[in-house]
């Protein structure tokens, strides 16, 4: 099933530099692997932002809290889910 | 460049049902000539509403004017448009 | 799966009484029929409005689209979709 | 009678993790015991968020206010209060 | 049980103005009887506006809505309930 | 002249805690010599919330800031002022 | 006593032009001798909008709202009021 | 040229009081020096507020930025500007 | 003296064609004759909908009024003003 | 490519006045040298506030990401990206 899922981070100012760093890899660790598995089907950065627009495709609504509060630097962000499903119009066979 | 374009349609509830038909006809159609040239990356459903979440990857943001004005439905519609970007964890080629 | 949803409804204000009483009952058809196939979980009136908060139980975000957009009001309603899931201290086996 | 009741929990990013965790296990131990008497009907999770969607069913506004406000995570709640009532076309002998 | 509520009036600018002379009547007769019965303890007139602010003191939320939904101007009323109850600073009797 | 004002209190979560029940020994005797006198007419308590709905009658504007402003609590106050005045339906005296 | 009144205009587009001016006219001779009691102390134009922001000095809060009521244009208007009263580092004797 | 302009103070719950009595004690001074001159035409203090509505008439719009950045409060405020001109039917002369 | 100003066009669905097109060119060259003079300085289309972002360098707040409600579009239109100057920033001698 | 970039600086108040200062020379030499080279158009102050209105004129999306994102200031800042074209009545041949 598809969610549109938009993330906004907020750091705090004072965050320490190495932590936030580790913290930034183990983010981009845990997303690729999601990516490889299928479940997190595309990101993109929001220009200007340190914002994302995501789709998701999971088996059900309980597999996408997991995964998103599982997410490293899930304390700092503001998380905004959209349930999608396939668009009539559409001719990719994968946007379902 | 890529971009997220979210669409509403608000059709006037006395809007003859064979001119409706008719325009859905056209709009579906060149959504997916659109879709066809690569122009129009995905377009999905958003549940329960009469409204469309899409990714449009175009040479510039004239050429993005110029195919949201000519949309058959456009009369009717609300448009919100977000610049994208490449993120840095994708791992997908063309979420580029 | 669980979501709630919310439904407001605005009906013109010269909408013809029979077609209007004709809607009403099909809707209440409609709705105690989801009902009794356990797809549509609770439904309840928010005080002092023509508003509903109600619980659905479906497949997929697809199967919830198809349902709401059939609903015989749709044309008139505005709907708010939020995904849920099971809490982890809820006590309810069937509130999963 | 009944009440939708929104919680949005915000704890702040340095709390002890110690005393988190006894908070969330009051909270649990809490939630549990008015599920049990049935003042508390049901709790469901917000896909993606620190935030739930209950329905509260309690003998008067009075004794909404004194089971939220003693919550043990309500100095870090926001709550939004809905009163509800049965709804005509319910089939449900308990949703009233 | 205490409520606040909050009515707005807009009525269309075409209303032909018998009608409209009527329904303020019969309102005003509505309220006014509500009032003799204890169910409407205040209505105050917000300064500027077609609107009121009123409390409410009945025996439950379906009452409320009842007594709503039958006011004579209720199809061009846009209404907000709050739940209230007794504030422990009060040193009104009545005020509960 | 009459005044709908709407308090909510946000008190830090570090304030300490035998400064904050001071305070709100304060503010209840300074909100009960205002109801003896008749300025703060109606206090009620919003379900849910750390915030009240209150009715003030005040000799002039500048009065009802000068009360205001002088709550023990105000510095951790959001306060809104709605003017009020007698509605045409009333049938309380006092409700002028 | 003084008020901020700010009035936003939205006249239907098919209004007959003859009853236009005529509002308007109306308008401005109640405007002007409400200015010349005393009643109306301030009104500019907001650029861009057919739009005012005015102050008010008024012997009380009823007054207010008869006067407002009885505005030509009345019918058209979306009306906000705010309560000022005398700031302590003014130094002009009649912006009390 | 004329302007509204409203200012919000927010000043933090642990600002040392001795500091925050000189900046207002300048902040009035600066202020007045302003009236003096006729830049600041008109403050008044909004009820149950830390907030004023003023009307500036100054050169241009380089000049009230200048003013405006550099009162003593600035660093405190919420500043919200609004072009202003003659409004046709206003009596007075100096409401240009 | 410059101002940003935001102009989003609403034209009724029913609006007669031949109308239209004499307002879009009644608009086309009023705008192009206050280019030509120098007082409105640049125009954008917002991508996706009928608005535009203009820069107009004016005499002061009442000519900008003027041109603004003189607008062939004007009645169609909700315009946000917005008072800007010279930033210190900046290198081009004619963006003051 | 065409942007309207709108940028607001929240500095906390207890930043280092050294330290500010130096972000300050930064941003602008930073600010000075992309004016310098073509891609940020025009920058403009918001009177009033701390904020500015900006063009960007960009090779593509990632292009501006890049821009906005090593901005000196950027960890203070809040900003709306706004994708814009060419309008048909422009005159100025390089507001393209």
């Amino acid at each position: 099933m598809l969610f549109k899922v938009e993330m906004d981070v907020n750091v705090p100012l004072d965050l320490e530099p190495a932590k936030f760093e580790a913290l930034k890899a183990a983010e981009r660790a845990y997303s690729q692997e999601l990516q490889q598995s299928g479940q997190w089907r595309h990101i993109w950065r929001v220009v200007g932002r340190y914002s994302n627009v995501s789709i998701f495709d999971v088996a059900d609504n309980g597999a996408l809290h997991d995964i998103l509060t599982a997410l490293p630097l899930y304390p700092f962000m503001t998380i905004r889910v959209t349930a999608l499903c396939r668009h009539p119009s559409s001719i990719r066979d994968d946007d379902r």
